[in-house]
């Protein structure tokens, strides 16, 4: 991925917060000559290796499992909020109409060669780490335990549990960094006017990020 | 990807749609032997070919316009809303407790081969296209032509133009189609509860899509 300078976001912190906000991932690997690319949630366990550890699964019937590439590593994006920003959000616009638009975003890139975990005991394991870090926010939340262990154990014969190590881990903060002052806060006061979560989490990152 | 037959998305305008509402493309590709992603908004145009072509530009300092594979199709993915699903929604949590958690999501994948677009008249008309394609929708319409002719040239050499003509287009809708009317019921106001945006659009698409 290509990161001018002023977007490279390096504060692990600010990545694994990203990953665990926005834990659908899309997950592109080569195999079989082609690039295969399939859409998963993950869990972050950070204490493991230098950038933490991924834990997904696919359903068996998913060949993914068996064409991934062991040689060449995945790439794992997480997606945060994205917004398109217009010239006319700039007051600078009236000065001189040097302006064009642009697209703000934030997102993760893990880069690591994932491996296949197929135990029952660490498959069970992954799953009650992902729903609990789902059902957390849920007023009563459900747990595995609430179903009949057999119809699990059933269950997880029909998936593959993966794991990726992050070898290298990017993020890219595209939040108007490059603007002045009084045009941050023109796209900020827009987006704000766009009346939507995604606008208002992208106006959050605008006000948060210095001008660099 | 792995497309269920019942989470196949077979209508072409129904991918389109997508493609243009959430034109902020993931641009997969193989390039010096590694995995190559980028971020950028497509333009699609629906009358080229039998899937259409889309059209996009990146920094020429990205050295992904050099690297991209001419030979293995590139995968540009585009993401409409997703959300997770608790089985605490489904009424049938009640009767057996046989359910678990799952994630809804809906996603295009557009698979091609690009080329470069590297002349100013095409890179100019690809601008004023994607800038029509995104500034319709604000209440006054910037336009290049606001921007001083000779700062729009000026901005022009610091891109490069792409286009990938689809080849081959999937669409995976996985809205809890696998699911009874009143788990779907309890799906839909589960989702409206949330109070965002994408939920809300999560929760009309579980609505709309019949049951398989």
């Amino acid at each position: 991925m290509y990161i001018p300078k002023l977007h490279e976001q390096p504060d692990l912190h600010a990545l694994h917060a990203l990953v665990r906000s926005h834990p659908l991932g899309t997950w592109a690997t080569q195999g079989d000559g082609e690039l295969i690319v399939n859409h998963v949630p993950f869990v972050l366990d950070p204490s493991r290796g230098p950038y933490g550890l991924l834990r997904c699964h696919v359903a068996r019937a998913n060949s993914v499992w068996q064409l991934f590439s062991r040689t060449v590593p995945s790439i794992v994006v997480f997606h945060g909020p994205n917004a398109y920003v217009s010239p006319s959000w700039y007051p600078s616009k009236q000065a001189d109409g040097r302006v064009v638009p642009t697209w703000n975003y934030t997102v993760v890139h893990a880069h690591g060669i994932p491996t296949i975990v197929d135990t029952p005991a660490q498959l069970l394991e992954h799953l009650t780490e992902l729903t609990a870090s789902q059902e957390g926010s849920q007023a009563v939340p459900w747990r595995l335990s609430d179903a009949p262990a057999e119809f699990i154990e059933q269950m997880s014969r029909h998936i593959v549990g993966i794991e990726i190590p992050i070898a290298r881990i990017f993020g890219k903060w595209k939040v108007s960094q490059n603007r002045s002052a009084s045009d941050r806060l023109g796209v900020v006061a827009a987006l704000r006017n766009n009346a939507d979560a995604q606008s208002e989490a992208m106006a959050g990152l605008v006000e948060q990020t210095p001008r660099q």
